[in-house]
């Protein structure tokens, strides 16, 4: 795996012309690793490695590239290449493709190809996004029942080039209606004049078009599937999702969170490949909505003007105070909408969350206002009172914040909004005003102002 | 997939004794299933349930069960019934028992294994925590480069039952070093008489045992494939990694994350699960240390004492400043630390992500202090000065938290150390510091203070 040498090597062939060499060493390499190297390419240099590539091999790299060398590539080919490329895709990965390319180029893609794919296409491309249909595979292993295990491998071993997976293969009636699911393991250890009927799993989960891409891909790692079938509302197998499609899934959705969970709108481009403009625009949004309820808070604060204008070292107390209000509470919300994205919590355990968030914040408020306390004594000798108030405001506050930060995430799914947007720069903002209000009460009652 | 209905049916079952009915019908169901369904009985029913198992589907079922079941299951178990037990599990899953189990329970399972399968768990169980050797698999599909296809099918046909995973099948020499990989689609596609040695991949992408496992795994994700082979240093094949134990890698990982940059310690076990004294464990040292970096901030707004409490409305802008800082750095830190974790951002971008985020930056930071502009001076009408200070203030805040949550988080990785620690928690208390010396030495400067 000396990957970069082989680069240099592959670099110096193609400045020297030499495409012969070049063909013979990229002919033994991976694709992935190819689409690496073309990446690193200008765009003319990355047609001609392209041009160099036997045509198998030449569509899996193809739907490995960025959407702008895939771009290039096709504005470079003629009618019947594109023909070539469009034919040799999986049609999932021909449809990734056309959802990235400017329009002119898809007609042009699609006028090139066969009618049936065309059809195909179109159909996929008319998922929703984030629906299974948009990520499912056109080709899989599908048998008959009536097959005995002997002609069953027969038939996968004819077929099996045109298959993307075929180590879960569909069994289907004449209607295509799905019957049963056998993979190709428990078809290789049974005995060759065994049924497929009689081996096969009738007892299918499966998928559904429509169905968001999130739920089926965590159905999928619930059985560890390696490919998980689709159907129509018919019971009509349409398609599979294969499990390589599946992790792309998690992550990107992992991802989103993340993004969410900061507060911006979820980007859809790498990090590097999003223009600044587009990134301000995912941010602002959020940052104006928020900056607006600080506002409110600050017009909270403006209430209590009087105290800390008599005793201006209270104000010192406020980053300390607000800050850990609004750490305690997304150390809440982040668990809580966490172990919901992964199913580990539901709804129904609304009031173990609670209880628990409850212990929890018992047991760190105490810790925290009693070190609080002791380095306020310390700190202003004889101001006991005000070391009790910043103390009593602390526990009041990490209690609230957690059992907020615990419950709201929570509440916003079972009124069907996204759990994650109680992430931490909303529960922060309500932890900072109901904080700031719990702190000057405390210290009005406890202080001479 | 009625599967709630299924469950009352086979308790209705259990509790009339029925177990010959339970029996036939448990055969039939899927072990995930089964699994789930067990969780919801008490540990003497998930005993008896258990069985009334056929001994191969126990096994799986029992990799699926919680350790809480698997030890109450073993603890009812004779010694013939634990022997069996340990005999029918895949390495890996004996392996991930026993890490949960008491050590007198670990002693009398090992105690009545074979002595092979115990030398071979002591090895696995002595791979360090993350590393690709605690979560491979020993049970896997190995070939001789002289086999033909024919023979090669014959002899998965022949040995398939004991391996995981046998769609990749990898072929070794006589001292198990590995010398290529073949999938059993590429066997299948194959004309009979063709050699192992002319259709296999000689130059095979590995993990080695004691790697970390999120890279190894990214490695898998990257290239697309269901199983990884693993070698120790001597390029020996010890087992292999599948794509199934690759996705649970993934969601740990992530969750580890989401964990880390909400200030908090990652937890093994899933929130319900863990009691409220350990999570108040892992949340209360980065609490304690922000609070105490919050008092440093509290210190550093001390030293403009003077200012607030001749012009006491300054102090009502504070959290809508520090608030907006902390978002819009966490927005940064939070996009940078999820792009170098897939791999997306790398250390040779920092120039990259600097100059993009400074331009982030001046576009939100613009709008955000207009919109505060306009509001200030509607609200405080005549008091042109302070609104100027606080925009001011604003845009200068947003500015410097963009760039350092975007700049921190890769110093962190340039330093060897976790980019994750420089997410939102840390970054707001930075950035709420630098906040504050900003506003008021614009206030100085452009107030009558």
């Amino acid at each position: 795996m000396e990957k970069k040498n082989n680069f240099e090597v592959l670099r110096a062939l193609l400045e020297r012309r030499d495409y012969h060499a070049l063909q013979a060493i990229l002919a033994e390499e991976n694709e992935v690793d190819i689409a690496e190297f073309m990446e690193e390419l200008t765009s003319e240099q990355a047609t001609v490695v392209f041009r160099t590539l036997p045509k198998e091999l030449a569509a899996e790299v193809f739907s490995n590239l960025s959407p702008e060398n895939q771009e290039a590539i096709l504005a470079a080919a003629t009618d019947q290449e594109l023909s070539a490329i469009v034919e040799e895709l999986y049609v999932d990965d021909a449809v990734d493709m056309l959802e990235e390319l400017p329009a002119n180029v898809v007609k042009r893609v699609l006028k090139n190809a066969r009618p049936e794919t065309r059809k195909l296409i179109n159909q996929f491309l008319n998922y929703p996004e984030n629906s299974v249909g948009s990520i499912m595979t056109a080709e899989f292993m599908d048998l008959k029942k009536s097959m005995t295990v002997a002609e069953a491998i027969a038939h996968i071993r004819r077929t099996g080039e045109d298959s993307e997976s075929i180590y879960t293969c569909y069994v289907t009636d004449h209607a295509r209606r799905l019957e049963g699911v056998i993979t190709v393991r428990e078809l290789l250890i049974a005995k060759d004049e065994q049924k497929v009927e009689d081996l096969m799993e009738t007892d299918v989960i499966t998928a559904e078009t429509t169905e968001d891409q999130e739920e089926a891909v965590s159905r999928m790692m619930k059985y560890d599937f390696i490919s998980m079938p689709v159907v129509d509302k018919e019971n009509r197998l349409v398609g599979i999702v294969t499990v390589d499609d599946g992790m792309d899934v998690m992550e990107e959705e992992a991802t989103e969170d993340f993004e969410k969970m900061a507060a911006m709108a979820p980007s859809e481009k790498p990090y590097l490949k999003t223009s600044a403009f587009t990134l301000a625009k995912h941010r602002i949004v959020w940052l104006l909505v928020l900056m607006i309820s600080g506002m409110i808070t600050g017009g909270i604060l403006g209430q209590y003007e009087a105290a800390f204008a008599a005793m201006p070292l209270l104000v010192t107390f406020i980053p300390m105070l607000t800050d850990t209000g609004g750490n305690a509470g997304s150390q809440s919300s982040t668990l809580i909408i966490r172990g919901m994205a992964v199913g580990e919590i539901q709804l129904k355990d609304f009031m173990k969350v609670f209880w628990k968030e409850l212990r929890v914040s018992m047991m760190v408020g105490v810790v925290l206002s009693a070190v609080n306390f002791v380095r306020l004594i310390i700190t202003y000798p004889g101001n006991e009172m005000i070391a009790l108030t910043v103390a009593l405001a602390l526990f009041v506050t990490v209690l609230l914040a957690k059992t907020v930060g615990g419950v709201l995430p929570m509440a916003a799914k079972l009124f069907h909004a996204d759990p994650a947007i109680m992430a931490a720069p909303l529960i922060t903002t309500i932890v900072d005003a109901i904080s700031l209000i719990v702190y000057f009460n405390i210290a009005t009652a406890l202080l001479p102002l």
